[in-house]
């Protein structure tokens, strides 16, 4: 044994340890031993290794041999380096010691600072910082967290006593009291002491020095040190080592002081020492704000040299740690000391222009870069947003309104309009407008498209408002429950603030917040964003995965494309039929569809011969020619909407989906009708609309369902309604043959959504060919186009085998898929019981932001492979929001997706992420 | 090639061949081949090979050397034995030529009769019969047949020359026209044939034979015939065997005659040779009907020596193929030849009955009769059914007033009632009354447990109505969408049609049918059914999968039990809160949860201490005490229920399922909320009722949902309101505690529904495992009982394995399942697209009927494979529907569940189709 001690080293100084030897120092000392190798001026320590943790607490509770005496040897050599002496009256050596395991673990004994201090040795802090008051301070301080973290007294103890003191000397705040009070304090803390130990407080160094390590080693096994491992799978047989380090004093006099710096500006990135010091003054004070630190430009004024050292410490340690570094710094006696460094926390601009200056410099690779900003952040730089400083005087002036949910983000401000006609109206007139509304529905979307956001009192995430604001790419906040809209008065407000309309307001989408008045908005346009562009482009060079966005209408599209999107994975027809002067056309096709279909069907059953006279007379029927005569309108405008799209993708992959939601949508809401019809019936009024208001809410009350999201909706309707999609499938290769005609690209996939069972997509399928055969037959003209689906059925995931045999590309609607999957109707769920799940981690997310891969992802994982087995050639795509969102990009790049399409605003978010997807995955294969 | 023809044998006589020959000699050869070889007297006859058919095809047309003369050979020996000769005019020998392949194709030629006729065989014929015009109509009718499958003429062609002979003769029918007319048809006839090939009909009957032959060698490669293998995947190369047989006479004398005769009596299964006899007559015209044929007793009177071998053959002929036959016959001459036999069709009972009979005649084994009868037949013999005499009557007499929707199976007579407090009322006066009303919300749950059942105007096959008729074992019609019922002037009807409250009504819920008045019904106690009750212990014996069923009330879980019910799978404990009395109260917890719920949560924020007193405050609130009160009250009456169900099953496995649907449903409806208070305020009376309306109103808007089926139910609710499911615990607890308390064997398994991710299995299992610890505590006394899940989201399936740390059973939940799997709101889509779907082959079959393997199978496969991985104890089960359905029931024995629940009355086909599932198991393992 005595060999064996004689041979185990338990202690190491900083200088002679290093950064890969955490497993024997800990995180904390591994760092420190690292800080010291590179050179840097850290005030000298050494730390305790974790086998001597184990060895104490596995003998039950006796250091090993030699520990001890490796301890004093380590402190003998910092005393030699500081020229301080532990214990010593003149110049005393006073230490910090700290816990530190592999891992982080806040369950642990944190710190004891000050350690050495006594009646005497305080005498000499005293007169070295010539600051009596301070030195007392610090020996209270000293008893009270000795006491606590070592002795394990009661915290209440010590805070009672001080707050009889303050009581005493009537004062609120603990810096209020006076050396003497102080001194007094430290009195009756140690009384306190002795009463609840029945001992003194050690008052020899080495004792208190011993005491302190050995509650760093029993910390180790503290029942919250025990369950924090249990909880995160930490082995319990790592122990944790003890850092014992020179304390340094930034108040002993004007050459001295305490500081933190950045090696570059974290707003903006610059690259340029940026920073606060604060003269003849601890660290604590700097956080603690009481005096204002002054730039650290004030310190190349005085200290030229210590300032010319800190840059170049600041150099070293961006070498080293090969990124932009926050320094923690003290200068005691002109003495430069390093306390802490870490990777500075900045922001996305910051975050972008660092990265990409890195590469310049040489510092870091592409591949670095890339993986050095989150994907998240890009948002932050895209979006509108306002002020911060704007924002926070609007906060103090108490003009922030309420608060809802942040449906759609970015920023928006302008006069608040009611209705959808009088935000068109405002607009044309020049005025920027927030649409203000209890919650929106189809007939609003034309008042939508003008404003600058939107404001709902009602809905959640999914509800219309939302949806259609994140298309549209606009801010909006929905579900404001405390916000009344007074649609009658033409007011709108919370309790007894009345806005009216006319009134400026903001809205921020990215926080929920609402306010009123006007709060200036930070913009740049995507083409002046030069530094993100290099760092996006660099991306693309790694990513696998292709980056499409969900576009609706031809701006949408040039957006996407502007923002480097590579297609459009989702164009959502309906949306087209949802605008103001189609809607009429929409409803006269609607309430004729049925009656029309019926007789249509009927002429159908007839024998050959006698088909086309009875076709004949069933296009005279009333609902059959206003059927075809809707069909027919609409052809044309879908065909000017195809064609716009169209033209602005130029031969990009464009995947326009044929009509999904159910008909109701397009028609008024049931109460609304009742409301109505029982109004005009009062009035006793305009019988022609009675009778046109019951025929509506009749069609209403047929296509109820209590279930619309599992009802008549998607493919069904085609196969119900088929002339719908023969227009549109008309209409879509017509707008591609006008191109073609014009020598513009085109690549169009026309996708049929909501199957669930391979018959679906072969009927659909079988009959839209015939209709695409006779569109180019017409025009004696090859029109290149291709039929997929999209996967939003758990059925369909689980038979994509039979699927794939007739469609050439897959887009998993993930939004749809996980509503099924997991059986949660999302606008329903999100104010009932969603949040309340996440929140009490019941989910361990909000399952519609970030992809479930346990549940859904399976299904995906299966339709990919079963889809891939079946047609090797079959094109994978996901057009649900999850396209957009990293963690589910790095599950798609994983499962071998060809691409995602998420929003135009998030496509450089998803370029970035794909890349840094590519790039953890080659990490994992290596 | 000489030697090989000389050597191969093409044409085989039929008592040279047997059943096993089908290859050689298709089907058909094979069956009459059979036939013979019993020794029946089955007319001569010889088939002529498959193989002869493919070497005709394969050489381009030409008959294989030796074939013609083996034919020749064999038609010799048929004149032979039957004293005939081929072409004879005074004793013709007339023959019919047939296909026959390996397998029936309808694709192919089929039959030409009377084979041989020509001008002078045909006097032969007539003076044979005695009949010319018999005579006659043979030769047109062989003309015609041969012009047109041999000749391959058109049909219009001989079918516009037999009008134009009707046209001339004056008559309607072709029974009616004269010999002479039909001798000049069928001159006619042979003038056509001449126009249209430009050669004259054959009159050689070896020429006629040689071109039949032929014909059918060509008919295997027709392209119908093509098409049809094509479609079933019948190999190309089998070809096709061709049968030459015997013509026979019954119509050559009063010593002939035609029949049919079934061995057992097809009706009631009585072994008594049971049929029909035409004497003097061919066998079409006893299918024709022309004359009234007589009891074949008759033929025991008249000729009793041809009487007892027909008695003999039909015990052959059941012995041979040990089943009940049904047998063509003719006699000719006194001499009885067997046409054909087979299997014959019977009644339900029949089936039981012979199946039963025949193991005690050690005819067949007792696992062949179970899979005698099919399960479907079980459920005709068990409901009450209505005289189908008296049903005919009924439409004969116009009184059949509209036609739903067949909800719940079964039927049901007594007076219309529009109201369940009036079927209440007329109930207990002792009336039998059926409940009309335009849907059914839980209001009308004590309605309709005393009606004997219920029609509705609205709603489907899952609409309340259906499901809660089905769960009490009610016939019931849905979605009558014809039916009009006008609550106000309490009279109901179709078009014109009006009935009123206390009429007399008659409705099958089997077909759907509603009738005016009284129609008898036929009904017989399980009791008493001997032979299903003997069949369905042979089941039992076989199965291996347990059958429990679905029951709420302990009067249906008697009734189960007495079905034979194994345990029970699914008790839904809502069934309870929607009776009557307990629905106000159910209906005070709703309106008070989330206020007390807020109010109890904002409690259990607080610091320990304050705790107690805080929590004695809450109880004050309005709220809370209203809250808890309903809570108590419920707990006092779910008691009761669970005593009594565990009570009946007496220690046979109870799988109870907490509160699962969402709160609205106990709820009034919106509309109706709406309208009553906008009555009530025009009517300006009841402040307090409008107070209570307008707190429920508020209540409704804030529970309504999107889409309910994805929303606030199930385990959800159990997580946001504990105290409901806590409640739920104590009273299952307590009441299997009272029962063990009286000696009683209690085994209640609790089921958690809508689990989705295992954390909220998790979360409410470990609350409620307090909750029972508790009461045991209380008690002091243990009290067996398990937890358990439903799997009814598709993610629960997906991650079975996670689910199954924490539940000692599965209950697969295949309604909802299959409505989330595949997207489709039974509901909804029954109307609106779901019978489309089926009735155009969309889908092959309603996937709620029928288990949707490809899909909602495959989910459910996963998780029975990952559970068992998981925890290889774990009881799997199904609830659904499916449970009762016999092709779902072999799919979930052949994946290894231990056991399916269905509702009561469908417990007996459960057994059969279990049993069945394991000898088809059996059967294609070995």
């Amino acid at each position: 044994m005595v060999s064996a001690a004689t041979e185990t080293k338990w202690v190491y100084l900083f200088n002679e340890g290093n950064a890969s030897m955490r497993d024997l120092l800990g995180g904390k000392g591994a760092g420190l031993a690292e800080m010291s190798n590179v050179g840097l001026p850290v005030p000298p320590g050494f730390t305790i290794t974790t086998t001597a943790c184990i060895a104490y607490t596995t003998s039950g509770g006796v250091f090993p041999p030699g520990m001890w005496e490796q301890t004093l040897k380590a402190l003998h050599a910092i005393e030699q380096a500081t020229g301080k002496r532990f214990g010593d009256r003149q110049n005393p050596l006073l230490v910090s010691v700290r816990s530190g395991a592999k891992f982080s673990m806040p369950g642990m004994m944190d710190t004891v600072l000050n350690l050495g201090l006594n009646e005497e040795t305080l005498q000499g802090l005293s007169a070295l910082t010539g600051n009596p008051r301070f030195a007392y301070d610090a020996w209270r301080r000293f008893i009270q967290m000795f006491g606590k973290v070592v002795l394990d007294l009661p915290a209440e103890r010590f805070e009672a006593i001080l707050d009889e003191a303050k009581r005493t000397a009537g004062v609120r705040l603990d810096t209020e009291l006076t050396a003497d009070a102080l001194r007094h304090v430290a009195e009756r803390y140690l009384d306190a002491v002795r009463a609840e130990t029945g001992k003194e407080f050690p008052r020899d160094p080495f004792e208190q020095l011993r005491l302190a390590i050995e509650a760093v080693f029993l910390s180790w096994n503290n029942p919250r040190a025990v369950a924090y491992r249990e909880f995160n799978k930490i082995p319990h047989d790592l122990g944790t080592a003890v850092n014992v380090q020179t304390m340094v004093f930034g108040n002993l006099g004007d050459d001295s002081g305490s500081g933190v710096a950045f090696t570059r500006n974290p707003s903006t990135g610059e690259r340029r020492l940026y920073g606060e010091i604060l003269f003849n003054a601890q660290g604590e004070d700097v956080v603690a704000g009481i005096r204002t630190p002054k730039r650290i430009d004030e310190l190349e004024v005085e200290f030229p040299v210590l300032y010319q050292q800190l840059v170049e410490i600041a150099n070293r340690l961006e070498h080293h740690y090969r990124d932009a570094q926050d320094i923690e710094f003290t200068i005691e006696r002109g003495k430069l000391y390093i306390l802490q460094t870490r990777a500075a926390k900045r922001t996305a601009d910051a975050a972008v222009r660092i990265a990409v200056d890195m590469v310049g410099e040489g510092l870091i690779t592409k591949q670095e870069a890339v993986q050095r900003v989150e994907p998240e952040q890009v948002v932050q730089i895209l979006l509108p947003r306002f002020d911060e400083t704007a924002k926070a005087a609007a906060i103090a002036e108490g003009r922030l309104l309420a608060k809802g949910l942040n449906a759609s983000p970015g920023a928006a401000t302008g006069v608040a309009v009611l209705t959808a006609d009088k935000a068109v109206e405002w607009a044309h007139r020049g005025r920027r407008v927030v649409l203000v509304r209890p919650e929106t529905n189809p007939d609003d979307v034309h008042g939508m498209i003008v404003a600058e956001g939107v404001l709902t009192a009602r809905g959640g995430a999914t509800s219309h408002a939302a949806v259609v604001a994140r298309g549209l790419g606009k801010p909006c906040v929905a579900g404001t429950e405390a916000l009344n809209v007074d649609l009658e008065a033409s007011t709108f407000g919370v309790d007894g603030r009345i806005l009216h309309e006319g009134d400026e307001l903001s809205i921020d989408g990215t926080t929920g917040e609402v306010f009123i008045g006007r709060i200036p908005t930070i913009d740049r346009p995507f083409a002046e964003l030069t530094d993100l562009r290099t760092l996006l482009g660099w991306a693309d060079e790694i990513r696998r995965l292709g980056v499409w966005a969900n576009a609706d209408y031809p701006r949408d599209a040039d957006r996407a494309v502007q923002f480097g999107a590579e297609g459009i994975g989702l164009c959502r027809t309906e949306h087209m039929f949802f605008e103001e002067e189609r809607l009429p056309v929409v409803r006269q096709l609607i309430l004729n569809a049925r009656a029309a279909q019926a007789e249509l069907e009927r002429v159908e059953a007839l024998p050959a011969s006698e088909r086309p006279a009875a076709l004949a007379v069933a296009r005279q029927h009333e609902a059959v020619r206003l059927y075809r005569e809707a069909i027919e309108q609409l052809e044309r405008v879908q065909t000017d909407d195809f064609r716009g799209i169209l033209r602005v993708m130029a031969g990009r992959p464009t995947v326009i989906r044929l009509l999904d939601p159910p008909l109701h949508e397009f028609l008024p809401r049931h109460e609304d009708l009742v409301r109505r019809i029982e109004q005009v019936e009062r009035e006793g009024s305009g019988t022609d609309e009675l009778a046109e208001l019951r025929a509506t809410l009749a069609t209403v009350e047929e296509l109820r369902e209590a279930n619309p999201m599992l009802g008549l909706r998607g493919c069904r309707l085609g196969i119900l309604y088929p002339d719908i999609y023969a227009m549109q499938v008309r209409a879509i290769l017509n707008a591609a043959g006008d191109l073609i005609a014009e020598r513009i690209p085109v690549h169009a996939e026309i996708m049929i959504p909501l199957v669930g069972h391979v018959n679906e997509l072969k009927l659909v399928r079988e009959r839209l060919e015939a209709v695409a055969r006779d569109v180019q037959e017409k025009r004696r003209l090859q029109i290149p186009y291709q039929f997929g689906t999209m996967i939003e059925v758990p059925r369909a995931a689980l038979t994509a085998g039979e699927i794939a045999q007739y469609a050439e590309f897959f887009s998993f609607g993930t939004n749809d898929l996980t509503q099924m999957t997991m059986a949660i109707s999302r606008d329903d769920a999100e104010g009932k019981f969603l949040l309340h799940y996440v929140n009490r981690k019941v989910l361990p997310f909000n399952p519609f932001q970030q992809l479930d891969q346990a549940g859904v992802g399976k299904l995906i994982a299966l339709a990919v492979q079963e889809g891939r087995r079946v047609k090797p050639s079959l094109q994978l795509g996901v057009c649900g929001e999850h396209g957009g969102d990293p963690a589910s990009i790095a599950f798609f790049h994983a499962n071998g997706l060809d691409y995602v399409s998420c929003s135009p605003f998030r496509v450089p978010v998803a370029r970035l992420a794909a890349a840094q997807a590519a790039l953890s995955a080659r990490e994992r294969d290596r």
